[in-house]
């Protein structure tokens, strides 16, 4: 008899379907992403390292997706490529999100670009010692506005008499309109005041 | 036969449940919840008025306890204490996030609290149409720190030769004390723009 005809797995068919598992809502696991691409568990780990390693393929595949690899130019536009990339990585994918944020990166691609964007900041003038709080700084902020785009249409209903809240809710933008250009604005303020710091280090 | 004594279920209580529930990883539910309290679901379902009723419990519970409810002073002590009472929320009770931000707050005394920063940045100067934004900003930058809280002590992990990032993180700092540098960092960089703002907004 003819064996089934199955396509071979791959890392990147284990990591789409892993995403599709957790973007699905359905708990994320080694055995439930097995029978999601129709193998044994035992030849799903002839290819990865239990579970750590497939949210590892899972982040070099989004990274890869969303992210600058090897981003160039002035410190200025990497942060801001990154920035954006980040974001619509962790909108398309809030599921994702806290798998990815707790656990070590070591995908390749993935530290490229976290490379690219160190790189950029220290050719920027960003001292040694503040770089990563720099890089931290700009992670937060990508997180916290990829996962504001999941905000409901309307974010505040007051039941009652406010002071201020109600009559700004008023004339209000809402949904991915009103994401946009809080981010925008975010990035803007950011931007301003790194400058800003870098110009007191050169003028040190 | 006396009844077994059982504490009459509260609001609070429901919400303190539900906490504990979604803290410990368990799928959240209405069924669950009334298993973990011990109740019928129909007892509960006369407190609560279903899933989202149980979701604002716990967001009013949680912004009682982190965040200040009548936030009073200038502009950027609001912002800052806000900021710092939200990103401990988020930090303390990572799961629960993604349940708040799916959903229409409707709390009072989370309403009071934004209510109370809205009046402050009016207060301060920001205009109509540019305050909410200004929340946004500092909504997601307080999320996403507090997601950065619960990164692993190592975030990155280079397995080959990097350009940048593996020599600064021989001299990294790790783990609460990094997350906690990288706040004070963000926060600073955040107030020294909007005041930037504010000064040419004035100026006008």
């Amino acid at each position: 008899m003819p064996r089934p005809r199955i396509p071979l797995l791959s890392e990147d068919r284990i990591a789409d379907a892993a995403i599709e598992l957790v973007d699905s809502g359905d708990p994320f696991g080694v055995n439930a992403l097995a029978r999601r691409l129709g193998v044994t568990p035992s030849s799903l780990y002839n290819h990865v390292d239990g579970r750590d390693g497939i949210i590892e393929l899972m982040r070099g595949r989004l990274g890869r997706r969303y992210l600058p690899e090897l981003p160039e130019g002035a410190w200025d536009e990497v942060v801001a490529e990154t920035l954006r990339g980040m974001r619509r990585l962790y909108a398309g994918h809030p599921a994702v999100v806290p798998l990815l944020v707790g656990k070590t990166i070591t995908d390749p691609s993935v530290i490229a670009s976290y490379d690219g964007l160190t790189t950029a900041l220290i050719d920027g003038g960003f001292p040694d010692d503040e770089v990563l709080a720099v890089v931290a700084v700009l992670d937060s902020f990508a997180l916290g506005f990829g996962l504001d785009l999941a905000s409901p249409d309307d974010i505040w209903q007051p039941q009652g008499e406010t002071r201020t809240l109600g009559r700004l809710l008023g004339s209000a933008e809402r949904g991915s309109t009103r994401s946009e250009r809080a981010f925008e604005l975010g990035l803007e303020l950011l931007l301003e005041s790194l400058r800003l710091r870098l110009a007191r280090i050169s003028a040190r």
